[in-house]
């Protein structure tokens, strides 16, 4: 077919229907009885789910390859080039998450595959689905599409879950193989581009009444677990003034992060879990575990943040008699993304009338893998209503998923096919 | 046997190897691959220290008998009267806990128990192992001796463990029977005195270097279930300031408690406990619940601290966009024990060369269940090395607590055989 653009849109229009029952089909893998999904990295529902995309990928005409880490790619055949345009997202989820996190990305990605299998392209264009992108399970991000560009070390595949069990194992469970990373990654230098469609999860398009953002860089967390010891003591027999009480620092420490956080416009810092081993009502609390995710898309604000942050708590820690240790789990670089492919996407926004903002993005996306290792990276954003996200009540309207599938599809068909791009 | 002092002295101190042995081989029941000793309530670590107990009492002479709930009872054979004198304590553990708490007041219970077997005595003289003293395991203390004394609402029944065992269910696969709850109280008004011999599990015996406390009155908690209800969110999306983050709202919560009660001297309060269920390091922890404790040996000093706390905190939380919910789920009252008693335990420390302070009790004890319902009741400490208890480290010199157990010895033979005590 000729790319006539109002076609094509009439055609993804139609598709919309399809859009909503993935969606809904995707919600019932790993539905938790608490409320929300729970599909975690390398989980028997996290496999269901790349089961069903397969599946439909298959069934829309596309060759399915899985990776010896279970990323899945669903090429469009017949390609006359070696060239890669690759557009996709992940399919895991964090504990009791919502259902449009991830999920968004790769089945767009898919109905705007079905409609381009119909189109001369120049270009050999592949849908992605990466694994494990929430650290929830691992405290590790973006597993997948790390492994994919080669950029994962192969000690954090010794990375343990709650109940023990590592990283490398689970990958086995799965029935792939940790042991055959190398064989995972893409040819990186003939991907000539990666697109990424997710909802916002913040509270900004909301804010602004945009549907969509064009996302100009990624910020990128900065991780530690804190562990606090002070002396566990029978909670009736002990005065208040010879404690040493964990959980006292601990809290210190939470409100700290807080406030400092508050006071900086571009950083923003979470204490998302923390843990009392042995903890029990009749005890002063004597050791306790938190996690620190500390995000910037400035590299040095973030520096100042942490390193504020660590000083401060560890002088009222030892007001309590309590003694700090931390320990960087992570590390990831903000990026800035491609100002071409941001002009692709602007421009494919404008063809189809769709309203957008230019905006940073506060979470970490399988994005920021790609633009690392220089591949040219571009991101749209749709609206998350009430910001919300990691949440059983996270919510994206369909007519907003919509418009940002249809700036998705047109900035495909360009970069798949515009002589001029390189 | 005449009641010689200096001989039945003697004796005990020859017993002194016994008590050190059978410390650790309770010790060795439950112990902890983390560290320390987890027996908790009706668990089949209680029930092998409970068998222990029961055969060291058989192979003294003593008779054996089990309530209904498994508290055990060692009787003194021969008595010419239906008027008991009960000494006795609990041998459950908080997770981790230490190998003195309760033990010591078992074991010393029964030399006494040997020794006295060749005296007459006027009053039959019981040793008592009471089950499920520590609150750990169902969020209940003193469950044991309340259902002896009568005073266990049967509701209790249906508490739970973090694992979702029902109390009764608990004791039930213990070989128990909690529908016959009614048989397993004592009869009270036969009771003469009722001596608890513990660890102090604070830091003032030692401040005041005494080895021995007679303890004046016991501090009572009151317990809530405190819960607070944010927002989940996306830890990277989420301005701060459109954050309602629960787990800062318990962070200060938990600041507010240790500020309020640091400048009370008779109330303490504690938060042992915090959970943030589905937390992850990637997400605005948007539900948290943890566990408040309060004691202290004035009510109504201890219901102002209460009243304070929830106000103050309450609107703390609003600041927070966090709804904040607390239900109290135990309460206990202080107590002053019998005057009576405590003159008994004076004489027997003068007696016996035994240094000894004046103390209130900090930490709630079976005592406390005896007391409230009129039985004429005694406690002595011993020194708690550093006012650590709950906690692996916690530890009582062999010589501190022979000394405790020589003016047990004296005062239960004074109030088995005084004619004038009545």
């Amino acid at each position: 077919m000729n790319f006539n653009l109002e076609e094509v849109l009439a055609t993804l229009t139609k598709a919309k229907s399809n859009v909503k029952r993935r969606l809904e089909d995707l919600a019932r893998i790993g539905r938790d009885p608490k409320g929300g999904v729970t599909r975690l990295a390398y989980s028997q529902e996290e496999n269901f789910a790349f089961d069903y995309i397969k599946r439909v990928g298959i069934s829309y005409g596309l060759i399915a390859k899985e990776d010896p880490v279970g990323n899945l790619y669903l090429e469009l055949p017949g390609s006359p080039s070696e060239d890669l345009v690759i557009i996709g997202s992940h399919l895991d989820t964090v504990p009791q998450g919502g259902m449009f996190d991830g999920t968004v990305g790769v089945i767009c990605s898919l109905e705007i595959a079905k409609i381009l299998s119909q189109a001369k392209l120049k270009r050999k264009l592949v849908i992605a689905a990466f694994r494990g992108e929430e650290s929830s399970r691992f405290k590790i991000s973006l597993i997948g599409s790390s492994i994919a560009t080669g950029q994962l070390n192969p000690n954090m595949l010794e990375a343990k879950d709650s109940k023990g069990v590592k990283l490398k194992d689970a990958i086995r469970s799965c029935g792939f193989d940790p042991d055959r990373l190398r064989e995972a990654v893409l040819p990186l230098k003939k991907i000539r581009a990666y697109l990424e469609y997710h909802i916002e999860q913040g509270p900004v398009l909301e804010a602004y009444g945009c549907p969509v953002g064009v996302v100009t860089a990624i910020a990128a967390p900065v991780r530690y677990k804190v562990s606090f010891s002070g002396e566990w003591a029978h909670s009736g027999a002990t005065p208040m003034n010879l404690r040493k009480d964990a959980l006292v620092a601990a809290a210190d420490f939470v409100l700290t992060v807080r406030a400092i956080c508050a006071r900086r416009g571009d950083v923003v810092g979470t204490v998302g879990d923390l843990q009392i081993p042995g903890g029990s009502i009749n005890k002063v609390p004597g050791e306790v575990v938190l996690y620190l995710d500390v995000r910037g898309v400035d590299l040095s604000e973030r520096e100042r943040t942490v390193q504020e942050i660590f000083e401060l708590t560890r002088k009222k820690a030892e007001s309590y008699s309590v003694s700090m240790n931390f320990m960087k789990i992570e590390e990831k670089f903000p990026q800035k993304l491609s100002n071409q492919i941001i002009k692709f996407l602007e421009r494919a926004c404008d063809l189809t009338n769709v309203e957008y903002l230019l905006m940073p993005s506060g979470a970490s996306h399988d994005a920021l893998s790609f633009s690392k290792v220089g591949v040219p990276t571009g991101m749209l954003f749709c609206q998350s209503k009430g910001g919300i996200s990691h949440s059983p009540r996270e919510f994206s309207q369909l007519d907003h998923i919509l418009a940002g599938a249809r700036a998705l599809l047109v900035a495909t068909y360009m970069l798949t096919t515009a002589s001029h791009y390189s």
